[in-house]
Protein backbone atom coordinates (compact mmCIF):
# COMPACT_ATOMS: atom_id res chain seq x y z
CA UNK A 1 0.00 0.00 0.00
CA UNK A 2 1.01 3.64 -0.57
CA UNK A 3 1.32 5.12 2.64
CA UNK A 4 3.10 8.64 3.66
CA UNK A 5 3.86 9.83 6.83
CA UNK A 6 4.27 13.09 8.05
CA UNK A 7 7.44 13.37 10.32
CA UNK A 8 11.44 12.85 9.66
CA UNK A 9 11.78 12.36 13.72
CA UNK A 10 12.29 9.25 15.42
CA UNK A 11 8.47 8.44 15.23
CA UNK A 12 8.33 9.01 11.76
CA UNK A 13 11.44 7.08 10.74
CA UNK A 14 10.09 4.22 13.32
CA UNK A 15 6.90 3.62 11.67
CA UNK A 16 8.33 3.82 8.31
CA UNK A 17 11.38 1.36 8.73
CA UNK A 18 8.28 -1.01 9.87
CA UNK A 19 6.02 -0.12 7.19
CA UNK A 20 9.19 -0.46 4.71
CA UNK A 21 9.84 -4.13 6.32
CA UNK A 22 6.32 -4.79 5.72
CA UNK A 23 6.30 -4.49 2.19
CA UNK A 24 4.59 -0.98 1.49
CA UNK A 25 5.89 1.83 -0.23
CA UNK A 26 6.19 4.71 2.16
CA UNK A 27 6.99 8.06 1.21
CA UNK A 28 7.93 10.63 4.52
CA UNK A 29 6.84 13.72 4.33
CA UNK A 30 9.18 17.13 5.64
CA UNK A 31 8.40 20.53 5.07
CA UNK A 32 11.72 21.38 3.81
CA UNK A 33 13.70 17.92 1.71
CA UNK A 34 16.73 19.83 1.49
CA UNK A 35 16.65 21.35 4.93
CA UNK A 36 15.87 18.12 6.67
CA UNK A 37 18.73 16.05 4.56
CA UNK A 38 21.22 18.81 5.48
CA UNK A 39 21.03 17.65 9.04
CA UNK A 40 23.76 16.33 10.74
CA UNK A 41 24.48 14.25 13.73
CA UNK A 42 22.67 12.19 15.88
CA UNK A 43 19.31 13.03 17.85
CA UNK A 44 18.42 12.20 21.28
CA UNK A 45 17.77 8.71 20.47
CA UNK A 46 21.43 8.80 19.23
CA UNK A 47 19.69 7.51 15.63
CA UNK A 48 21.90 8.72 12.39
CA UNK A 49 21.23 12.12 10.91
CA UNK A 50 18.03 11.65 8.16
CA UNK A 51 20.79 11.56 5.66
CA UNK A 52 22.33 8.39 6.97
CA UNK A 53 18.78 6.51 7.60
CA UNK A 54 17.54 7.54 3.88
CA UNK A 55 20.83 5.49 2.68
CA UNK A 56 20.00 2.64 4.78
CA UNK A 57 16.22 2.36 3.51
CA UNK A 58 16.86 2.59 0.37
CA UNK A 59 12.73 1.66 -0.80
CA UNK A 60 11.58 4.57 1.58
CA UNK A 61 10.85 8.40 -0.32
CA UNK A 62 11.24 11.29 0.94
CA UNK A 63 9.40 14.45 -0.19
CA UNK A 64 7.36 17.54 0.95
CA UNK A 65 3.98 16.91 3.43
CA UNK A 66 2.22 17.53 -0.09
CA UNK A 67 4.40 15.20 -1.69
CA UNK A 68 3.46 12.42 0.85
CA UNK A 69 0.09 13.25 1.04
CA UNK A 70 -0.75 12.98 -2.65
CA UNK A 71 1.58 9.69 -3.00
CA UNK A 72 -0.56 8.18 -0.23
CA UNK A 73 -3.49 5.71 0.16
CA UNK A 74 -3.38 5.99 4.19
CA UNK A 75 -1.50 8.53 5.97
CA UNK A 76 0.36 8.34 9.21
CA UNK A 77 0.81 11.77 11.14
CA UNK A 78 4.36 11.79 13.30
CA UNK A 79 5.25 15.10 13.63
CA UNK A 80 5.48 17.09 16.83
CA UNK A 81 1.64 18.28 18.46
CA UNK A 82 2.84 21.88 17.52
CA UNK A 83 3.73 21.15 14.09
CA UNK A 84 0.74 19.10 13.15
CA UNK A 85 -1.47 21.80 11.68
CA UNK A 86 1.07 23.24 9.83
CA UNK A 87 2.03 19.66 8.42
CA UNK A 88 -0.80 19.79 6.73
CA UNK A 89 -1.63 22.58 5.90
CA UNK A 90 1.25 22.52 3.98
CA UNK A 91 0.25 19.29 3.14
CA UNK A 92 -3.13 20.73 1.38
CA UNK A 93 -6.70 19.94 1.90
CA UNK A 94 -6.90 18.57 -1.89
CA UNK A 95 -4.27 15.47 -0.76
CA UNK A 96 -5.63 14.49 2.62
CA UNK A 97 -9.39 14.58 1.63
CA UNK A 98 -10.88 11.19 1.62
CA UNK A 99 -8.24 9.53 2.76
CA UNK A 100 -7.60 8.14 6.59
CA UNK A 101 -5.07 9.37 8.71
CA UNK A 102 -3.54 7.70 11.76
CA UNK A 103 -2.87 10.58 14.26
CA UNK A 104 -0.01 9.88 16.45
CA UNK A 105 0.84 13.52 17.72
CA UNK A 106 0.17 14.80 20.86
CA UNK A 107 0.42 18.44 21.82
CA UNK A 108 2.76 18.31 24.29
CA UNK A 109 4.84 21.78 25.57
CA UNK A 110 8.18 21.45 26.95
CA UNK A 111 8.16 25.06 26.80
CA UNK A 112 9.56 25.24 30.32
CA UNK A 113 11.00 21.88 30.42
CA UNK A 114 10.14 18.53 31.72
CA UNK A 115 7.63 16.77 32.42
CA UNK A 116 5.96 18.92 29.39
CA UNK A 117 2.23 20.05 30.02
CA UNK A 118 -0.24 20.24 27.08
CA UNK A 119 -0.52 22.83 24.71
CA UNK A 120 -4.53 21.89 24.32
CA UNK A 121 -6.54 19.72 26.55
CA UNK A 122 -9.67 18.93 28.71
CA UNK A 123 -12.32 20.46 26.74
CA UNK A 124 -10.77 19.95 23.28
CA UNK A 125 -7.84 17.86 22.00
CA UNK A 126 -5.08 17.89 19.08
CA UNK A 127 -7.00 15.16 16.83
CA UNK A 128 -10.40 16.73 17.41
CA UNK A 129 -8.55 20.24 16.28
CA UNK A 130 -6.92 18.27 13.28
CA UNK A 131 -10.66 17.03 12.59
CA UNK A 132 -12.19 20.34 12.08
CA UNK A 133 -9.88 21.39 10.08
CA UNK A 134 -10.28 19.06 7.64
CA UNK A 135 -13.47 17.87 7.65
CA UNK A 136 -12.98 15.71 4.46
CA UNK A 137 -9.71 14.18 6.32
CA UNK A 138 -10.55 10.86 8.63
CA UNK A 139 -8.69 11.57 11.33
CA UNK A 140 -8.08 7.94 13.62
CA UNK A 141 -6.24 9.09 17.20
CA UNK A 142 -3.87 5.87 18.25
CA UNK A 143 -1.04 5.00 19.04
CA UNK A 144 -0.26 8.21 21.01
CA UNK A 145 0.02 6.77 24.37
CA UNK A 146 3.34 4.73 23.95
CA UNK A 147 7.06 5.14 22.86
CA UNK A 148 7.56 4.48 18.94
CA UNK A 149 9.57 1.22 19.52
CA UNK A 150 6.88 -0.35 21.75
CA UNK A 151 4.31 0.85 18.60
CA UNK A 152 5.78 -1.39 15.41
CA UNK A 153 7.04 -4.48 18.09
CA UNK A 154 4.25 -4.40 20.91
CA UNK A 155 5.69 -7.83 21.35
CA UNK A 156 8.51 -6.51 23.37
CA UNK A 157 6.43 -6.22 26.48
CA UNK A 158 5.18 -9.29 28.15
CA UNK A 159 1.35 -10.24 27.88
CA UNK A 160 -1.40 -8.36 27.21
CA UNK A 161 -1.42 -4.23 26.69
CA UNK A 162 -3.86 -2.01 24.86
CA UNK A 163 -3.91 0.81 22.57
CA UNK A 164 -7.03 3.21 22.13
CA UNK A 165 -7.91 4.27 19.06
CA UNK A 166 -11.21 6.88 18.26
CA UNK A 167 -12.40 8.48 15.26
CA UNK A 168 -15.49 9.52 13.48
CA UNK A 169 -15.06 6.89 10.49
CA UNK A 170 -15.60 3.65 11.35
CA UNK A 171 -13.94 2.16 7.75
CA UNK A 172 -10.85 4.28 8.96
CA UNK A 173 -10.40 2.68 12.11
CA UNK A 174 -10.74 -0.55 10.07
CA UNK A 175 -8.28 0.32 7.59
CA UNK A 176 -5.96 1.40 10.89
CA UNK A 177 -6.79 -1.51 13.03
CA UNK A 178 -5.55 -3.69 9.83
CA UNK A 179 -2.12 -1.63 9.94
CA UNK A 180 -1.64 -1.97 13.43
CA UNK A 181 -2.87 -5.80 13.31
CA UNK A 182 0.50 -6.38 10.39
CA UNK A 183 2.48 -4.52 13.72
CA UNK A 184 1.53 -7.51 15.88
CA UNK A 185 -1.39 -5.74 17.63
CA UNK A 186 -4.02 -8.01 18.91
CA UNK A 187 -7.72 -7.32 17.88
CA UNK A 188 -8.77 -7.53 21.59
CA UNK A 189 -5.89 -5.18 22.38
CA UNK A 190 -6.84 -2.46 20.41
CA UNK A 191 -10.11 -0.55 21.92
CA UNK A 192 -12.14 1.67 20.48
CA UNK A 193 -13.23 4.47 22.47
CA UNK A 194 -15.83 5.99 19.95
CA UNK A 195 -15.66 9.40 18.54
CA UNK A 196 -12.66 11.19 17.95
CA UNK A 197 -13.42 13.77 21.40
CA UNK A 198 -12.07 10.44 22.64
CA UNK A 199 -8.71 11.85 22.05
CA UNK A 200 -9.21 14.26 25.07
CA UNK A 201 -9.06 11.18 27.05
CA UNK A 202 -5.72 9.63 25.18
CA UNK A 203 -3.98 13.14 25.09
CA UNK A 204 -4.60 13.35 28.84
CA UNK A 205 -2.56 9.93 29.54
CA UNK A 206 0.49 11.92 28.13
CA UNK A 207 0.96 13.39 31.68
CA UNK A 208 0.64 10.45 33.27
CA UNK A 209 2.98 8.52 31.13
CA UNK A 210 5.78 11.42 30.61
CA UNK A 211 6.00 11.17 34.81
CA UNK A 212 6.11 7.21 34.73
CA UNK A 213 9.04 7.24 32.15
CA UNK A 214 10.96 9.87 34.50
CA UNK A 215 9.92 7.47 37.46
CA UNK A 216 11.31 4.40 35.46
CA UNK A 217 14.00 6.28 33.41
CA UNK A 218 13.04 4.39 30.76
CA UNK A 219 10.26 4.53 28.23
CA UNK A 220 9.89 0.85 28.10
CA UNK A 221 6.27 0.21 29.33
CA UNK A 222 2.47 0.31 28.58
CA UNK A 223 -1.02 0.41 29.76
CA UNK A 224 -2.77 -2.76 30.24
CA UNK A 225 -6.32 -2.36 31.12
CA UNK A 226 -7.40 -5.08 33.79
CA UNK A 227 -10.95 -5.93 34.13
CA UNK A 228 -13.03 -8.35 36.10
CA UNK A 229 -13.37 -11.55 34.87
CA UNK A 230 -16.26 -11.18 32.40
CA UNK B 1 -5.88 4.33 64.47
CA UNK B 2 -8.38 7.17 64.36
CA UNK B 3 -9.43 8.29 61.15
CA UNK B 4 -11.67 10.62 60.03
CA UNK B 5 -13.13 10.30 56.52
CA UNK B 6 -14.28 13.35 54.86
CA UNK B 7 -17.22 12.83 52.30
CA UNK B 8 -20.62 10.75 53.15
CA UNK B 9 -21.43 9.58 48.94
CA UNK B 10 -19.86 5.83 47.95
CA UNK B 11 -16.72 6.59 47.80
CA UNK B 12 -16.73 7.68 51.93
CA UNK B 13 -18.63 5.09 52.74
CA UNK B 14 -17.04 2.41 51.01
CA UNK B 15 -13.17 3.35 52.41
CA UNK B 16 -15.45 3.79 55.86
CA UNK B 17 -16.73 0.30 55.59
CA UNK B 18 -13.15 -1.38 55.29
CA UNK B 19 -11.67 0.85 57.74
CA UNK B 20 -14.32 -0.45 60.05
CA UNK B 21 -13.97 -3.65 59.22
CA UNK B 22 -10.10 -3.60 60.30
CA UNK B 23 -10.89 -2.26 63.23
CA UNK B 24 -10.22 1.63 62.82
CA UNK B 25 -11.66 3.88 64.79
CA UNK B 26 -13.60 5.83 61.89
CA UNK B 27 -15.39 9.34 62.11
CA UNK B 28 -17.02 10.47 58.56
CA UNK B 29 -17.23 14.32 58.46
CA UNK B 30 -20.20 15.89 56.50
CA UNK B 31 -20.88 19.71 56.10
CA UNK B 32 -24.33 19.29 57.96
CA UNK B 33 -24.83 16.16 59.98
CA UNK B 34 -28.75 16.64 60.41
CA UNK B 35 -29.01 17.07 56.67
CA UNK B 36 -26.90 14.47 55.84
CA UNK B 37 -29.09 12.07 58.24
CA UNK B 38 -32.21 13.64 56.55
CA UNK B 39 -31.56 12.23 53.14
CA UNK B 40 -33.87 9.66 52.05
CA UNK B 41 -33.68 6.85 48.87
CA UNK B 42 -31.02 5.26 47.41
CA UNK B 43 -28.14 7.38 45.69
CA UNK B 44 -26.94 6.16 42.28
CA UNK B 45 -25.17 3.11 42.91
CA UNK B 46 -28.02 1.95 44.81
CA UNK B 47 -26.83 1.72 48.17
CA UNK B 48 -29.08 3.06 50.99
CA UNK B 49 -29.81 6.17 52.80
CA UNK B 50 -26.71 7.45 54.78
CA UNK B 51 -29.26 7.24 57.91
CA UNK B 52 -29.10 3.73 57.32
CA UNK B 53 -25.79 2.74 56.36
CA UNK B 54 -25.17 4.43 59.51
CA UNK B 55 -27.02 2.25 61.47
CA UNK B 56 -25.46 -1.04 59.54
CA UNK B 57 -21.50 0.33 60.82
CA UNK B 58 -22.63 1.43 64.95
CA UNK B 59 -19.11 1.49 65.24
CA UNK B 60 -18.60 4.68 62.69
CA UNK B 61 -19.09 8.02 63.60
CA UNK B 62 -20.31 10.72 61.94
CA UNK B 63 -19.64 14.31 62.93
CA UNK B 64 -19.16 17.82 60.84
CA UNK B 65 -15.73 17.93 59.02
CA UNK B 66 -14.17 19.59 61.83
CA UNK B 67 -14.83 16.83 64.40
CA UNK B 68 -13.98 14.25 61.96
CA UNK B 69 -10.72 15.97 61.45
CA UNK B 70 -10.34 16.50 65.37
CA UNK B 71 -10.77 12.85 66.22
CA UNK B 72 -8.19 11.78 63.68
CA UNK B 73 -4.34 10.95 63.35
CA UNK B 74 -5.06 10.18 59.73
CA UNK B 75 -7.21 11.67 57.10
CA UNK B 76 -8.82 10.24 53.93
CA UNK B 77 -10.61 12.87 51.66
CA UNK B 78 -13.13 11.38 49.95
CA UNK B 79 -15.52 14.41 48.84
CA UNK B 80 -16.25 15.60 45.79
CA UNK B 81 -13.34 17.46 43.71
CA UNK B 82 -15.93 20.41 43.63
CA UNK B 83 -16.31 20.06 47.77
CA UNK B 84 -12.71 19.71 48.58
CA UNK B 85 -11.46 22.72 49.71
CA UNK B 86 -14.29 23.83 51.70
CA UNK B 87 -14.29 20.71 53.29
CA UNK B 88 -11.09 21.99 54.57
CA UNK B 89 -11.59 24.70 54.84
CA UNK B 90 -14.39 23.92 57.51
CA UNK B 91 -12.58 21.05 58.98
CA UNK B 92 -9.91 24.29 60.24
CA UNK B 93 -6.06 24.16 59.73
CA UNK B 94 -5.59 23.47 63.66
CA UNK B 95 -7.57 20.63 63.01
CA UNK B 96 -5.44 19.45 59.95
CA UNK B 97 -1.85 20.81 60.68
CA UNK B 98 0.53 18.10 60.65
CA UNK B 99 -1.62 15.22 59.93
CA UNK B 100 -1.07 13.09 56.75
CA UNK B 101 -4.61 13.31 54.32
CA UNK B 102 -5.09 10.37 51.53
CA UNK B 103 -6.52 12.57 48.69
CA UNK B 104 -9.42 10.81 46.84
CA UNK B 105 -11.15 13.29 45.38
CA UNK B 106 -11.00 14.06 41.21
CA UNK B 107 -11.89 17.62 40.33
CA UNK B 108 -14.53 16.50 37.91
CA UNK B 109 -16.47 18.99 36.42
CA UNK B 110 -20.26 17.16 35.34
CA UNK B 111 -22.17 20.67 34.54
CA UNK B 112 -21.94 19.58 30.55
CA UNK B 113 -22.64 16.13 31.52
CA UNK B 114 -21.02 12.77 30.85
CA UNK B 115 -17.88 12.65 30.08
CA UNK B 116 -17.47 15.08 32.78
CA UNK B 117 -14.01 17.50 31.82
CA UNK B 118 -11.97 18.48 34.60
CA UNK B 119 -12.49 21.77 36.62
CA UNK B 120 -8.67 22.10 36.99
CA UNK B 121 -5.81 20.50 35.14
CA UNK B 122 -2.58 20.64 33.42
CA UNK B 123 -0.77 22.99 34.50
CA UNK B 124 -2.29 22.72 37.92
CA UNK B 125 -4.28 20.20 39.99
CA UNK B 126 -6.73 19.72 42.90
CA UNK B 127 -4.12 17.93 44.91
CA UNK B 128 -2.32 20.58 44.71
CA UNK B 129 -4.42 23.57 45.62
CA UNK B 130 -5.32 21.79 48.61
CA UNK B 131 -1.73 21.62 49.71
CA UNK B 132 -1.13 24.90 48.41
CA UNK B 133 -3.77 26.26 50.89
CA UNK B 134 -3.24 24.17 53.90
CA UNK B 135 0.71 23.82 54.00
CA UNK B 136 1.00 22.05 56.96
CA UNK B 137 -1.24 19.38 55.80
CA UNK B 138 0.46 16.19 54.97
CA UNK B 139 -1.30 15.94 51.24
CA UNK B 140 -1.03 12.09 49.77
CA UNK B 141 -2.88 12.48 46.51
CA UNK B 142 -3.76 8.56 45.81
CA UNK B 143 -6.62 6.06 44.81
CA UNK B 144 -8.40 8.77 42.70
CA UNK B 145 -7.95 6.08 39.41
CA UNK B 146 -9.95 3.91 39.98
CA UNK B 147 -13.92 3.03 41.67
CA UNK B 148 -13.90 2.62 44.78
CA UNK B 149 -14.97 -1.01 45.29
CA UNK B 150 -11.53 -1.73 44.15
CA UNK B 151 -10.01 0.63 45.78
CA UNK B 152 -10.80 -1.40 49.31
CA UNK B 153 -10.41 -4.94 47.33
CA UNK B 154 -7.91 -4.97 44.58
CA UNK B 155 -7.80 -8.71 44.13
CA UNK B 156 -11.09 -8.33 42.53
CA UNK B 157 -9.13 -8.18 39.49
CA UNK B 158 -6.86 -10.50 38.13
CA UNK B 159 -3.19 -10.26 38.49
CA UNK B 160 -0.94 -6.87 39.17
CA UNK B 161 -2.55 -4.05 38.99
CA UNK B 162 -1.60 -0.34 39.86
CA UNK B 163 -2.51 3.10 42.15
CA UNK B 164 -0.31 6.02 41.79
CA UNK B 165 0.50 7.69 44.77
CA UNK B 166 2.25 11.64 44.96
CA UNK B 167 3.03 14.14 47.88
CA UNK B 168 6.09 16.03 49.54
CA UNK B 169 6.05 14.35 53.00
CA UNK B 170 7.94 10.50 52.71
CA UNK B 171 6.40 10.05 56.48
CA UNK B 172 2.57 10.74 55.24
CA UNK B 173 3.00 8.51 51.67
CA UNK B 174 4.54 5.65 54.54
CA UNK B 175 1.75 5.47 56.56
CA UNK B 176 -0.47 5.96 53.07
CA UNK B 177 1.45 3.04 52.04
CA UNK B 178 0.97 1.11 55.43
CA UNK B 179 -3.31 1.60 55.04
CA UNK B 180 -3.43 0.77 51.49
CA UNK B 181 -1.05 -2.79 52.20
CA UNK B 182 -4.16 -3.30 54.96
CA UNK B 183 -6.21 -3.27 51.62
CA UNK B 184 -4.43 -5.93 50.19
CA UNK B 185 -2.22 -3.53 47.46
CA UNK B 186 0.96 -5.45 47.21
CA UNK B 187 4.16 -3.06 47.67
CA UNK B 188 5.18 -2.91 43.72
CA UNK B 189 1.55 -2.36 42.94
CA UNK B 190 1.85 1.04 44.62
CA UNK B 191 3.85 3.30 42.61
CA UNK B 192 5.44 6.18 44.09
CA UNK B 193 5.74 9.27 41.33
CA UNK B 194 7.18 11.83 43.69
CA UNK B 195 6.27 15.18 44.94
CA UNK B 196 2.73 16.43 44.71
CA UNK B 197 3.09 17.86 41.18
CA UNK B 198 2.36 14.78 40.30
CA UNK B 199 -0.88 14.74 40.85
CA UNK B 200 -1.46 16.69 37.43
CA UNK B 201 -1.04 12.83 35.67
CA UNK B 202 -2.89 11.38 37.84
CA UNK B 203 -6.05 13.66 37.90
CA UNK B 204 -5.43 13.64 33.89
CA UNK B 205 -6.03 9.86 34.09
CA UNK B 206 -9.76 10.67 34.78
CA UNK B 207 -10.74 12.08 31.50
CA UNK B 208 -9.50 7.81 30.12
CA UNK B 209 -11.18 6.38 32.61
CA UNK B 210 -14.62 7.71 32.28
CA UNK B 211 -14.29 6.91 28.71
CA UNK B 212 -13.97 3.87 29.47
CA UNK B 213 -16.11 3.34 31.98
CA UNK B 214 -18.29 4.55 29.04
CA UNK B 215 -17.03 1.64 26.83
CA UNK B 216 -17.30 -1.00 29.03
CA UNK B 217 -20.29 0.46 30.87
CA UNK B 218 -18.61 -1.61 33.56
CA UNK B 219 -16.31 0.56 36.38
CA UNK B 220 -14.33 -2.24 37.32
CA UNK B 221 -11.13 -2.29 35.87
CA UNK B 222 -7.97 -0.47 36.52
CA UNK B 223 -4.65 0.34 34.83
CA UNK B 224 -1.52 -2.24 34.79
CA UNK B 225 1.49 -0.80 33.92
CA UNK B 226 3.48 -3.32 31.38
CA UNK B 227 6.74 -2.97 31.48
CA UNK B 228 9.67 -5.00 29.70
CA UNK B 229 11.63 -7.59 31.71
CA UNK B 230 13.93 -6.04 33.52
Amino acid sequence: MKIGVFGTGVVGQVIAEKLDSLGHDVMLGTRDVQQSLAREGKDNYGRPALKEWMAAHPKVKLGTFAEAAAHAQLLVNATSGFGAMEALKLAGEANLNGKAMLDISNPLDFSKGFPPSLSVCNTDSLGEQLQRAFPQLKVVKGLNTLTSFLMVAPRMLPGEHHIFLCGNDAGAKQEVRTLLSSFGWADNEMIDLGDITNARGTEQLLPIWVRLYGTFQNPMFNFRIVRAEQ
